[in-house]
């Protein structure tokens, strides 16, 4: 009934790092690749959520639109845009806030997590996952690449469309499901406990992929790995090392088992493993930074293709959103 | 700095009842034709916080705009637009919830009165004083012709404009006032103890202004008084022939004083009074009520009315809107 399409959301908070990289952006290069239908949003209004430095902001959002671009976001395939330029988010927004709860809402643990017991609650946070389900629903999103953790935001999703339907009898919404993501999460350079981020206060603990080659070398080689020089995999009890086999494997597209069993035929030890993961990376990635850098200095070219995709997203949201309005009587 | 500016805001439940028009709607028309800028919105988004009837809420609104129009709104000098067709509102709606706390929000009694202890809060009336203030300062509204049950919704304005300084230290809104309005509040025909209202499930305890003239004259002569059949004024011991005189003074524009000593000279008694107070709400509200029918008649041109007001209330809305987003890094 509801065509398939595939929403992407990331935050426009500059260059992904590599696990942002792997875990997200190449998929959904992968998706568009097979013929799927994108949009690739750049969330800014739920970036503000948090004030940002405003100059910084501006900055960030152009980066990460070049940086997906770069990358391989198509955007004569896929639908790319600015989520703050397309007024119809928070129309839905405020028009879905009105088919559920505070408790509902208070429900959902992700808030929780950035707030400390009885602190003040930022009410952009708290109202975080309506917008979510604004997002997902203007578009008739029947596919979301996303991981578990979101499981709570889509069900509060699911939620307001059966108390749409509980209202206004009117069946205009597929209910999204999760493509599951089988990679293993890219974790820190320095602490391999934790995963990657862009909020981590050491920056050597992550590669962002636009990073220079010589601020990639240096970064592999200074990973923290254990006093064990031999390559082998095990996330639990050598999570350094197994954390650089995974970005190896993401990033090459060979098993696991393949890396180990080549390094240890090769007799490679840590230093000489991280030597050609650097390698990798840096090839990898140049391409797509050479085309990063030649979108960023053509800004007006940039703002076309991000405008252009505005367009495209609107002819969608504005048919969604008339629905939704017709339905309720405004 | 700030030039002054009236928001006028309604929920479009059809024809407003005599309490509405004695206390909001004439008040705007005075303010007006004294040279007020004013801008009318009715506040479709704030009407579906609970959901309606699709087809009851389309033609109440376009019955409340023929309302306000009859009644001397003057769309060449006012703007009346309908809430629902800025996207503007929520826009900001979203920009403010970044400003405030779910705590801050939650201590506005408002809500609470209407939803029982550990209720679930339907989220759209809990956030119903944010999209408030996203109507204040959308117009950068100067004054507003509310009453003081108002007066923690315009804390919380200030408080999200306090906020948006400290993050962003731009000084771009006028902190809203409270323009004083001194009527007695009309009350209930039926429990002269409680106001006027639209949700009275008693239909005969009210009269709304587009009624006709035999349904105005059977509620005023019904109206629950006491045992004395005298005229005199005293809002506690005698509230139902109070109200009477308060809806008398309202429309004639005399004084309390002067009705209850005419009555008294010509020795009315509150069967009289009442049938000399029937008199006055058809004769005040007949012209008005030939134009109303009119304006209903003729839907294309009602329309463009609320079209005009809208693109008026965009132009100056586009211009908070950019500022707002540029300011943030939007």
């Amino acid at each position: 009934m509801f065509p398939r399409r595939v929403l992407c959301g990331i935050q426009p908070s500059s260059v992904p790092h590599v696990g942002n990289y792997l875990g997200a952006v190449k998929k959904w290069i992968d998706l568009q690749n097979s013929g799927d239908n994108l949009v690739v949003m750049l969330a800014d209004l739920h970036a503000v959520t948090i004030p940002r430095e405003p100059e910084v902001l501006r900055k960030s959002i152009l980066e990460t639109a070049a940086s997906l671009l770069a990358c391989g976001i198509d955007p004569k395939r896929s639908i790319i845009y600015r989520q703050s330029q397309l007024p119809h988010h928070t129309e839905l927004n405020w028009l879905l806030s009105t088919l559920t709860t505070v408790q509902k809402v208070a429900h959902i643990p992700t808030y929780k997590s950035k707030v400390k017991d009885d602190a003040p609650i930022p009410l952009g946070l708290f109202l975080y996952p309506v917008l979510q389900s604004a997002d997902i629903l203007l578009f008739k999103t029947t596919h979301l690449p996303v991981g578990e953790d979101q499981i709570p935001h889509l069900q509060l999703c699911t939620y307001m469309i059966e108390k749409f339907y509980h209202y206004y009898k009117q069946n205009i919404f597929p209910v999204p499901e999760l493509l599951a993501t089988e990679t293993n999460r890219i974790r820190s350079l320095r602490r391999p406990e934790q995963k990657m981020s862009k909020s981590d206060f050491e920056e050597r603990a992550r590669i962002d992929i636009m990073d220079d080659e010589d601020v990639i070398r240096e970064r592999v080689m200074k990973a923290l790995t254990d006093f064990n020089s031999q390559i082998s995999y095990d996330r639990q009890q050598r999570p350094g090392v197994s954390n650089l086999i995974d970005i190896y494997a993401g990033i090459s597209g060979q098993s696991i088992e393949t890396i180990v069993k080549e390094a240890q035929r090769d007799n490679l030890n840590t230093g000489a493993f991280k030597k050609q993961l650097a390698q990798l990376i840096i090839e990898h990635f140049r391409p797509k930074r050479l085309e990063y850098l030649k979108l960023l200095d053509d800004r007006s070219h940039l703002l076309s293709i991000l405008e252009n995709g505005r367009e495209r997203a609107r002819e969608i949201a504005d048919k969604t959103l008339n629905e939704v309005k017709d339905v309720m009587g405004l």
